[in-house]
């Protein structure tokens, strides 16, 4: 069997994680960098490949989930402030034909009102939230046993 | 280090699980019965002790709930339709010390517009949705995790 | 053929029916009992087997729903106040193979504005409000026909 | 005893009936001819006369209504897509001292969201809703016993 | 100066004005044939002409305001049901160049919810409502003077 | 018989009448003098009394009216921008015997969306809203004849 | 191939189109009668049959609807004040089986709030807003292309 | 005069009470055994006889309820997390002859959005909030001085 | 210990009290002078100094409010109408540093739904609604309790 | 050049300021009296002429707006909380020639929900909010600016 | 007559055109190019010159918008996922001075709720939606014929 | 003391400032390069530095707003269509340890209704509305007082 191919996508402000009191009370104190190390790592223990990227750019984000299916068999997705309005994020992961997880550190349900709705969910194979950096692992396993 | 204890709770309707079509469409083929069996050996293989529990009685969720502390150290809870609107459910997990991950064996932000707002998130760790039976599995580690 | 099998289910408050001046002008003098008697009657007359069932516990109900495929043919419920919140005991009413049928005894559209919408009525087949009684007759006429 | 007169009154579209592949699979395969047909010969068992008839058009209904009290003991109406915002109809309904009962062929409520709010429910005896045809024939019974 | 012309336009079911116990609560004890006296009477003295006109079509009573301004100064209209969705009714008295005033026989600010907004309110030059057959004189009045 | 007395109450800043290009435009020419001369005249031609009180302080037109019933036989009041949220005022004319009508100057459905909903309305007899200084004449009228 | 059949259908208020101040300034200076040879010249370049049918009641542009499959390939609608309420039409477009176009002169999405939502929109091929009489035009190709 | 007898219903959750820093903060340091001794000796203090019961199923609760007429001369019933949606409870309540008071023991008023409705408070004679367990007491005297 | 001293504002319309046939069925039949008597014995037997005041004027109440802390240990205050919008009454009440209890004498939550949302009900301590002048009696004790 | 005759209205509450903790900490350790004293010499160094005013008062604040371009250039306003509903001072800024400057203490999008819509803001030029005392200073600058 | 130079900008995720299973169905087997090319073919057929740029960044559809007057008469956008939520491209389109035309290849009213309300549409000269490519050779003849 | 600097950011379309005659009536006359040097100039006179930057790129401003921290003292941004939807910039500022604040050039609560809920007023020290281009200058004073 092939290795699997994992995209690994950080959505805007998530090059601040461990930066800051703030955020290191809402999201723990790894650094972006880390975070990645740690994906790294659990991913080489799986026997797979993975890429991590982060953008603040939505029509990074979205051109990147556009091109993934040629390299990824499947896309994580912290989709950080866009999780809430960007229907252009939502389309394009609707529009590959590889699946996606979403996950967020910080249980967004617990938070302010308007972060109790995401506009991402509707379209990805499932959802973790609250965990901090485990949100990626568990993701990761939970996509390749779609895979 | 002692042996962790963990309570899994399964709501209304569980019971059901792989015994009609459209259960099996929505929720996957596992019985009841078999998605404990995977769990208990899941388990096993953790090194933690595991109890599950079904019923279909919000009262009864809210008693194991309650007596939970003395027995165990964390709880996974899958609060099918009580997700919706059982304040009394979330009033039980806010009010007992140890921590609750909220599980769902399909993708609830996919489906109909009432089950895209769970009352019981704000209140628990954190929440996986849309994995099958995988979440429960993925909800034991990162439960483990936290404790 | 084999006699048709009908489970009668009424919910919370039910069996105050007949008792109280402000439960008779909403709901007519009759008590569930005979209420029930003439279910009875009328399902003598038409050569059918049907069992008359209350309770005020969502769990009971969601138990006999669950169960009901195993003896009988059809359900015929009135959801009393869980009518307008209860997810759960939707989710049981959709999760069997056998078709039900809502009953209420008064015209739920003519009373306070939360009883204006049912989350049960859009799994049923059916639905008949404001007949009093008659509504569960009715009912049973329209479940065998469907049967 | 006198015989009873039940006027039906079929909405807008209804003409269609039975003449489409969309109608057939959401209303039954009965012609609107042989759905009053069957409502002829049930009245004729029932030793009642009844009359029906079709509009597309609000007023003309609602001048059926108006002038009903003088030739009819009851109403039978199916509102068709006028049952979601017509207030002169439900005015017209209201203004009669005749006694009505509103009828669907489908059930209303398992449909699109703005089909879950009848303006005429509340000004009606009773509603029957998602037995095709027969929903016609309980709304006779309905009404009979009423009288 | 020339004498001026009114059209005075009653909307649906106002024909069964003062026939009804019902009605005569919430309306007053006038028909419509005697209220009409009253606005002749009451032209006579102003000494203006003025024709009644009621329908229960919503396109009737369109076609009568499209072709006022060739007969008439001013229209007055009771819009009854119609006053709260005919958007149509709405734009045939904002197309046409002459001015109209709304009237309502019963205080419908004091009435169910839905009656607390009116779609012909802001294109009409003012409305009156709560006063009986005397909205309708006052409404007269203060066309005169508006002409 | 007895001469009638009536009330009239202007509300907040009707002491501005006339006094501003934007005041003329919306509200008429008059000043509050010269619209409260009309009424006395008014009055006068009518043989009833008539007293005139402006004032922009809510508890003091809630004053206004509980003294009335000892002086007046009905009161006419132009809330001002009470109408749209002063439950206290509505309190006041709905806990006095007196019957009272509603007026405005302009036609306040026509102008922004929050003025289309008066809190006052459903307590009054009936409401005048749209023709300048003769609302009030109208009003006057409207009272007198239900006296 | 044979010729194709158009049927054109203008709603309520169309019958006033150039012929006023107002409309002339938000639907251009054509009238009805204009806007329909020019319609009818097109036919005749593009080689199809159209017949143009105004109605200001919603019953008989059902009814037009309705009977429009026996004659017509296609139908394009300005439903004109109904486009914001009427079930019925919708319905009745939904129930034939022949495509239908909704044009309307204006922008609607520039106007009134009440006018950014069309009921009809969901049933028909496409719409075309906001370019005067060419919006028929355009229907009319995007209709023939469809055919 | 005969002993009046009260029934005290404690809805669910409130085992909990005084058994958590989180409980305590919110509701009080005492224990329920604790209230409930309060309580038997406020009771004995005026003359009464008081029984309390507490159960976390809202079917149990009801089932008090129903019996309460019996037994009671009263209720006093904190309905806990049913309080925002249990318009079972409600039912029950409504349903019986004798008066209840809800009372809490935290200012529900002051704490998440989705506790500012009590769809238990408008069938009970009167409603105590955010006095701990004096709420209690405070309602042991309203309802006396009611019967 | 000293005596405490209580100040107790009524809200607008209150002077009304028991003067009309509905104001004493909705408020029962004290007059304020009676019930303000009430409220004197009553803290002459509890051994506390008391003031009562009433205004209709919402600054007045503001400036009783302000001015409190220096002579009285607590408020006692039944906003009337301001309880559903003053904002101004809310800030005052949270800007003082003594203890307030918000009281009504009818359920609120019974009568109109604009009733059922206190905007004080955030800031103050309790709430005591729906037992007629005995709600004062209740509040004074529960403040005296907090003291 | 003429002197500049600015006047400050403080609307209800701020009378409050820097005298309690909670004060202190959301708006300042300025009292109202130290405030003024700032603004008067801000007002000096600027050459203008400026005057404050603080009332609990709606009817007050208007009066003082109504007599402003009788004395004054420009008002600034800081409307607490009479912001969030007062359509009546609303009205009196919209009604008057000179132009208003609206202040705020706090930033009152970062406090509860209901104080993030000035119903204020509309009519005035500009609104300043969140820079304590220094919100003033600004808008005088800005007020000048201005004329 | 100079020739006409109109910018065809597609938004986000129209690059995926034509290249999924998905994609097909929703909006038809022309892939970007191929759409291009029909319009560039069109354009020559027209005699005007055209240019088609597709971009998933929000910030860059804006630049092109604020450079295309230079070049441009008009402009046709379809907005893809920012039509629900870019008000930054909607004052784009209003802030330049050219007439836009938006266009929706399949029926943006037929979908989910949240595309049926479109935030560009108000500021556009006219929508054209539900045509498959054709939308676009529609809106040329619709664009050309507004220049 | 060191010379504190300080980072503008203006948001999409800012870049038309002064370009169109729809832009200068809303929002002044200036460019933005005017308006920078504006700000320039006061830099200097203030003995500050200062740096002005444009994108209408979401992501270029957030990425400005992340390395602010090291260059800067504190941030004025005026987000543009950002302003009402962007959780993404909202997060950005929330993120950084300096102070923000939030300018725009019109009244943005005297526009349309979607302008009146900025997302990003939360975060930030305060908001400036209305002034023009001087609603920077303010900012810029109101920064350096915070700082």
């Amino acid at each position: 069997m092939e290795k699997k191919n994992i995209l690994v996508l950080h959505g805007p402000n998530l090059n601040l994680l461990g930066t800051r009191a703030r955020e290191v009370e809402l999201y723990g104190s790894l650094t972006l960098e880390e975070l990645n190390t740690l994906l790294y790592k659990e991913a080489e223990k799986l026997g797979i490949r993975l890429e991590c990227y982060q953008s603040n750019c939505e029509g990074e984000l979205i051109g990147h989930i556009h091109s993934a299916p040629l390299k990824y068999d499947g896309i994580i997705i912290n989709p950080g402030g866009y999780t809430y309005y960007s229907i252009a994020l939502r389309d394009a992961l609707a529009g590959v034909s590889i699946p996606a997880v979403e996950v967020h550190l910080s249980n967004i349900y617990a938070r302010e009102e308007f972060r109790r709705h995401s506009v991402i969910a509707p379209v990805v194979r499932g959802q973790i939230s609250g965990f901090g950096s485990r949100s990626y692992l568990l993701a990761l396993q939970a996509l390749l046993e779609t895979l």
